[in-house]
C-alpha cells in the first residue's frame, strides 16, 4: 500500500491516536506520529498506535537534526516505532552514522529529510540538495523524505537514491492532489488534515487510495 | 552571568531535573533543556527547573526543523520556556517566520541554529553557512547557537548578524575548552556533561565560571 497517515493533529492523546490507528488499520501502510503527539506522552504515543494496529509501520517523525550522541539518547527513549526520521543536514560524521548504526543494530530503518513541502526550502535545503543527497547516499537509509509539493525534487532523489523508499508529505491541506507524489516516483502519500480533518476519516482514506491506484495505473 | 547548563544527561527525570536547577541556579544563567528530558514529560520537565531556580532562562532545545504549522503545534504543547531553539536550516518563509510571530506574540525567546559542534557540520552546514546567515538575518532571532568547536563560525555570527546574543555548545566532552568561545566573541557557553557528569556539579560550575572570568579579562 501506499498511504502514510500523519497524526500531528491529534495531538498527545493516547485515545484519539488509538482509535484513529483502528479505523485507518485498514487503509494505511504505517502511521507518521510527530512531536505534537510525543512530546507529552514519550513511548506510549507510538504504543497506542502500535496495539490499534499491529503489522503496520510506525513512523516517529522526530525530525531529529542534531549531534550522534544526542539523537541517539532521544531514540532510546522512544523505542516503539519502526522507523524513525531524521534531517540530512547535520550529516553523517558524529551524527547520522552513530544513528544509523545505533537503528541498524536493532533492525529499525532510518529516514532522512532530504526536502521539505514549505515555501522556505527554496531559501537554503533547494540549494543546498546536491549535498543533502550526498550525506544521503553515504548513509544510505531506508527512505528518504521528498516533497509532493515540489515534485521535481522527487525525480533527483530517485535518479541520484535508486531504489530508496520514498516518502511524500504535501498532499492535501499544504496543496499537492492525491497521487501526485506517486506519479513523480515517490512509494508513500504522507496525509493527515484531508484524512484526519474530514467528517469521514475511513472514506477520505479510501478516496485517497482510489486516486493512488489511478495514479499507478499504466 | 555566562553559563547556559545543558540538562539532557539527566533525562525524563522531574526530581534530577529539578535537584540539578537548585543546586546549579547559583552558576547559571540559564538552563537548556533538550528532547532527552522533554520527551514523555512534556512541559512538566520545563516547569521542574522553572520552579527550581526561578528568574534563570528556561532554553527548550528542541531543534525545531519543521514547517511552520508543526512547530507551532510543537510550541504550544511546551509552553513554560523563556526560549527555543530552532534550526535556521527549513527557512523564513512557511517556517521560521510563522514561529518567530507565534514566540514573539507571547513575549518568548527564539534562538536559531546557524552551525553545529561535530565533525559532520562541514559537510552541509558549513558549506551552507551564508544561506543560514541569511535566514538568521531576515528573521532577526533573539539568539544563535554557534558551536564553540569551531570558533571561526563565531566571528562570522558576530560580525554578519551584529549584536545578536550567541550561545556557544561544544565546551568540555566535545573538546573545547571553557572559556573559548567566549573568547572568540559568544555572549553564553553551553556546558552539559563537564559539569553534570562531575562528582561534584557546583564547583565543576564555579570552575567554569572562573574560566569565563579568565577569558572576558582585559
Amino acid at each position: 500500500m501506499t498511504l502514510i497517515v500523519a497524526m500531528d493533529l491529534l495531538g498527545p492523546d493516547p485515545g484519539a491516536l488509538g482509535r484513529a490507528a483502528r479505523e485507518l488499520c485498514p487503509y494505511a501502510s504505517g502511521f507518521k506520529l510527530g512531536w505534537p503527539n510525543i512530546a507529552g506522552l514519550g513511548d506510549s504515543a507510538l504504543r497506542a498506535v502500535r496495539e490499534s494496529c499491529p503489522h503496520r509501520m510506525v513512523v516517529a517523525d522526530l525530525k531529529l537534526a542534531d549531534i550522534g550522541y544526542t539523537m541517539r539518547l532521544i531514540v532510546e527513549g522512544l523505542p516503539s516505532a519502526d522507523a524513525y526520521i531524521a534531517h540530512a543536514f547535520p550529516g553523517r560524521q558524529g551524527a547520522l552514522d552513530e544513528l544509523h548504526s545505533y537503528l541498524s543494530a536493532l533492525g529499525k530503518k532510518l529516514v532522512l529529510v532530504a526536502s521539505m513541502s514549505h515555501p522556505g526550502s527554496r531559501e537554503v535545503m533547494d540549494p543546498c540538495l546536491g549535498r543533502l543527497i550526498d550525506v544521503a547516499r553515504r548513509v544510505s537509509p531506508w527512505g528518504v523524505v521528498a516533497p509532493a509539493t515540489r515534485p521535481w525534487v522527487i525525480g533527483i532523489v530517485r535518479r541520484e537514491l535508486g531504489p530508496v523508499k520514498i516518502l511524500s508529505p504535501g498532499v492535501g491541506a499544504q496543496g499537492a492532489e492525491p497521487g501526485a507524489a506517486l506519479r513523480h516516483g515517490a512509494d508513500y502519500e504522507i496525509v493527515g488534515r484531508l484524512i484526519l480533518g474530514s467528517r469521514d476519516p475511513a472514506e477520505a482514506a479510501r478516496r485517497v487510495l482510489e486516486a493512488h491506484a489511478r495514479a499507478r495505473a499504466p
